[in-house]
This record gives structure tokens, C-alpha cells and sequence, in this order.
């Protein structure tokens, strides 16, 4: 499936294996529909044989075959091809901050239709002075409108499972603190929202809960009964087709089997163990709430075998796939 | 593979699928080892071509090929046989503890080698004024000794993953609160001492840790700094092959694909999720910390398909294997 619009990708992290990953995907030729938004000399380090310079996302259709598309944002720090390889360094962070604005600025212009993000380094954000944790953060920020930051939540996807989270990066103990019946419900409507773009009906929501056997009816914890059951409620009498709090340990094989199509999980680890169980190869980060298609492969920069020609462009790949899929989402029957 | 000394299966409530899931598994030719602790009438009315009653199950070999060998304990309620399908009923709660303390008399003089009990029902324990909250509590009670009840832990295992959970069926909050450090260390001691019976070479132990990433070296929860990192540090120095705390969303990945034999995981959801996640129908729950090896099928009484003959045996059978490879450990090389 290709959209009208090109994708956007950004480079990542100048010393990890988002280059190579990326120049990877290009040969096989699966990114026939991307421009990477990076440093052209760093995609060359990483083997692109050749590369053509943009100045916009729409000139994607005058790029000669087998050159690899290239559009550089302004500003960034020169000597980056010079870097060593699998080594934090704050002109790599810089350089991957910059590439995330710019595909941000493009793809709100309306001349791309998503963006795909290579891995970043935070340590190397953080050398750089990028006041922000992650992708996630400063997306968000790029993101804002009169109404501030918008909501957005994680959705870790697979070929056969779809998670979205209530709570991610917190201590276990605060994460319980976190699931309120706004979370809940919140995630609810951004997940109900994205779900349309990818399956064709009406998306089926499973919700886990929180403690074993959700709760037992009070027995093991009172959350599912004081905040996630009346969330469910509040979000079905919006007509949304969700049900639980299920178990958290047979929810989300009865999603496998096509029960649901997409579990919402209250802890980073009750969504994401079942995910990568079968292996990350597959897994696709997707951030949901935008206001547009953000997906990512679901690793980091692998710094330990960087520029080895060892990485695997196969969750990059999921993630153009996710991203497609989301840009163009099915035609309702 | 086969042991000298019997099998014992108790035939778990009579009025759920325990005793036809013993009767399809024997029809199978897979129980030539095994006698059953029940109620010779409800194993018929089961679908038991022909009853053995046996008074010792030393006496196995004397059974004719085809009948079923039973040992009834003294003192079951009459009339179990013509309880409705899948109502509770103190009756077959009664009955269910009567042949669960059968068992471990047996298996505790040595005249059989392990036990496999077949599912109760926790309310019609309840009703018939059984006061323990299930087969482990009853279990612990029924095998104490000079130092009191035996500290026990739950495994989870099926073909490709083993869990070892130091909490279970507590709220999430309270599950925090009991993973201390003589909880994680007193855990790595019953595992690894178990870990003997299903692996040949000394047992390579993963505990995964309680927040996400593992506590991001303390930006994410602290339990892993302050409990969980010393209670391996300690069970690795008296020898144990036992590391972490890993990244919960990875190490059941890694264990599956044999970089462990076993995880030791700190909460019910986080070990369950994966050992159910590709099926329940192979799973296997066995009580470690027991001075007997007791193993289970990973499921309930299914009351709302008792009688009905689509009950599928093939957890139980797995329970019996387990129980056949924990009761004769491997050779060690």
C-alpha cells in the first residue's frame, strides 16, 4: 500500500544504527515512497551508495533511481560522518533533535503524510541540551496548539497484538497511583480514535486490569471496581466497543486469537511482555494523540554493534508498514 | 518416561471436568502409571468403561488392561455421582479435600511418587467448611513438619517458558509491599533446588525485575537498587546461576529462546502473561517448596462445560509429564 504523500524519516542518532538501518530498508527496495530527513554524508557512511538533496518532500518523484532521498535540515553540526560509531556525543544529539523539528514542520505543512522515526540516544539528546526525555516528549511539544500539549499515549503493535498504555515510563508504585478514571478514559478515546485506522469495523477494545485475576471481584485490589470498570462504562455509553477489565494474564492471548483488536494495558510490562514475547523483530512504537501518524521501530540505537552492518532493518520496515496503514487508513464497508 | 512407584491424581471436584479429563487422558493410554484417588462412581459416570478399586497403589500392576484403578478414601460423601454438572455443592467440595489428603498420606509413606490433582472449586471447598483458600494452602498445611508449613512458590510452566513468582494472588499495591528481599532469596532457593528435576546441567536462573526497565538504574523505582539486585548478589554467592534484575518486557523473550531455563518474576501478571500468551491448553502450575512433587493442570473446573465431553485433557497431560520428569530428575552428566 503507498499513500500520495511521501514519508519522512529521520536519521536518528548519527552513531547508532538508524543510518545503516534505514540505507538497509532503501536497497531491498521498501522505502520507494520516503525521503530520510538527515545528513547526507552519514547515510553515505552508512552505505547509500549514492544520494539525491531535496528541498521539499514533493520533488521525491524527480529522484533519479537507486539515489537514495536525502532532504537536510538546516542547522546542523558539521563533522558528523566523522563521529565514532556506538559513542554518546552531544553534535549527534543535536543533529537528531534538529531532524525530528524539521520532519515535525513538514509533515504539519501537509507535504508528508507521516513521519518514521530512527532510534535516538537520550544521553546524547540530554549532551546536546535538548530539554527533552525522548521522541515522545518532544513531539508533543512540536505538537501543541491553543489547547497546550495534546494527550498521547504508547501503542506497541505486532502482527498479531496491538497494546496501548495508560501509564509508561514510572515506577511500578507511581504507575498505580496514575490510573485515574481520566487516564483510563482518556486512553479510551485515543485509542478508539487511531483504532479506525487500522480495521475495518468498528475497533473491538479489550481493557486489563490492573491486579490479578482483575481484581477477583475486590478481593486482590479495588481498582478495577473504583476506577477502570466505571471508565469502561463511561467510554461504552459513548458507544465505543469495549469491554472488561479482563485478567491481565489471558487478555491479551484472546486478542492473539482475534477476540479484540487492541488491548489497552495499565503498566508499561503487562503490555509490553506479551508484545515482545515473540521477538522485537516485529514490534512497531506507535504514538497516538498527534496530529499526525508518528511510528517508530521498537529498539534503540544498539550503540554495541553499530556500523557493523549487522542491524536489522525488520522493525523499521513494520514501521513504514504501520505507517502507511495509518496515513491511509481502510475505506469503511 | 515412566518412574517405579505410581502416579496419584486426584479427581478434583466431582461436579466440574476433573474426573472426565482423568477418564479421556486414561482412554489415551497416557495414565498406565497412575491411580486415581476418587470416587469410583463419578469417574464412571465420567465415561470409565470399567473401575479398579485398588486398596494400596502399590497394587497397579494387578489391574486388567481397560479398567480404570481407583482408590477411594474413607470417609467420602455418598451420592456424588448424582450431583448436577457444574452446580457447587459442599458435597463435592468435601470429597475434592478428602482425596487431596488421601493423596499426600500416600505419597508422603512413599508408596507413590508424585501427585496431579485435577481442579477443584474454591466455593464449594468454601461450602463444605474446608478452611484452606485452595489446593496450595491445603497442600502446605497438609505437608508440615517440626519448622512448621513449608514456604511454597507457584511455577508456571509450559514447552518453552518456566516462571517462578514470588507473589500471586494479592492486589498489585500489596504485591509491591511483599517482594522483599528474604521473599526474592527464599524464591531463588526453592527454584533453583527445584530447577534439578527438569534440567540436566545446573539451572541457569533470570529474575525479572518489578518496574519498567528494570528501575532505569533507579529512574523508574528503586526496588531493584534497594531488594531484588542483593538477593541475587546473595544467592550468586552461595553458587546459584542466578542473574538480573532484567528488563520484565525482554527476559521472557530471552528465556524462550533458551537463554534461560527459568524466570523468577516478582508479580502474578508479570510471570503469567507469557506462559499463557501463545495458549492455556499446555500449561502447567506446580508447587515448589512441597516434600513431594505435586503438579497441576492450568485450569479450572470449568463448570459451564462439565459433562458435557468436550473438556480437553491435554493440560492435564502435560501435568502428568511435568510430574513424571520432576518425581525422576535427570541424570546429572
Amino acid at each position: 500500500m503507498t499513500t500520495a504523500l511521501p514519508l519522512l524519516v529521520t536519521m536518528g542518532d548519527a552513531a547508532g544504527i538508524g543510518p545503516e538501518i534505514i540505507v538497509r530498508a532503501f536497497e531491498r527496495g521498501e522505502l520507494a515512497d520516503a525521503v530520510v530527513i538527515g545528513d547526507a554524508a552519514v547515510l553515505r557512511r552508512a552505505g547509500a551508495p549514492m544520494t539525491a538533496r531535496l528541498e521539499s518532500p514533493r520533488d521525491l518523484g524527480a529522484v533519479p533511481p537507486g539515489c537514495l532521498p536525502v532532504l537536510e535540515p538546516p542547522g546542523l553540526p558539521s563533522g558528523l560522518a566523522a563521529l565514532p560509531w556506538g559513542r554518546i556525543d552531544a553534535r549527534a544529539g543535536a543533529a537528531a533533535a534538529r531532524c525530528i523539528e524539521e520532519a515535525v514542520r513538514r509533515v504539519r505543512t501537509g507535504a508528508a503524510a507521516a513521519i518514521v522515526t530512527a532510534p535516538i540516544h537520550k544521553e546524547a539528546l540530554a549532551a546536546a541540551g535538548v530539554p527533552f526525555a525522548g521522541h515522545t516528549e518532544m513531539l508533543q511539544h512540536l505538537a501543541r496548539g491553543a489547547d497546550g500539549v495534546p494527550p498521547v499515549r504508547m501503542m506497541l503493535a505486532n502482527e498479531e497484538l496491538r497494546v496501548v498504555l495508560v501509564t509508561i515510563h514510572v515506577a511500578l508504585r507511581r504507575a498505580i497511583e496514575l490510573v485515574t478514571f481520566d487516564a483510563v478514559l482518556e486512553t479510551l478515546h485515543i485509542a478508539h480514535r487511531a483504532a479506525g485506522g487500522f480495521v475495518d469495523a468498528a475497533p473491538r477494545i479489550a481493557v486489563a486490569g490492573l491486579n490479578p485475576h482483575a481484581g477477583e471481584g475486590g478481593l486482590f485490589g479495588d481498582e478495577e471496581l473504583r476506577i477502570i470498570g466505571p471508565a469502561i462504562e463511561a467510554a461504552a455509553a459513548e458507544g465505543i466497543d469495549v469491554r472488561g477489565p479482563f485478567a491481565p494474564d489471558t487478555v491479551f492471548m484472546r486478542a492473539r486469537r482475534g477476540e479484540f483488536d487492541l488491548v489497552v494495558a495499565m503498566t508499561h510490562d503487562h503490555g509490553l511482555i506479551p508484545v515482545k514475547y515473540l521477538g522485537v523483530e516485529r514490534g512497531v512504537n506507535v504514538t497516538l494523540g498527534l496530529p499526525f501518524v508518528r511510528t517508530s521501530p521498537d529498539h534503540g540505537t544498539a550503540y554495541d554493534i553499530a556500523g557493523q552492518g549487522r542491524a536489522d532493518p525488520a522493525s523499521l520496515l513494520a514501521a513504514f508498514a504501520m505507517a502507511r496503514r495509518l496515513a491511509a487508513p481502510p475505506a469503511r464497508g
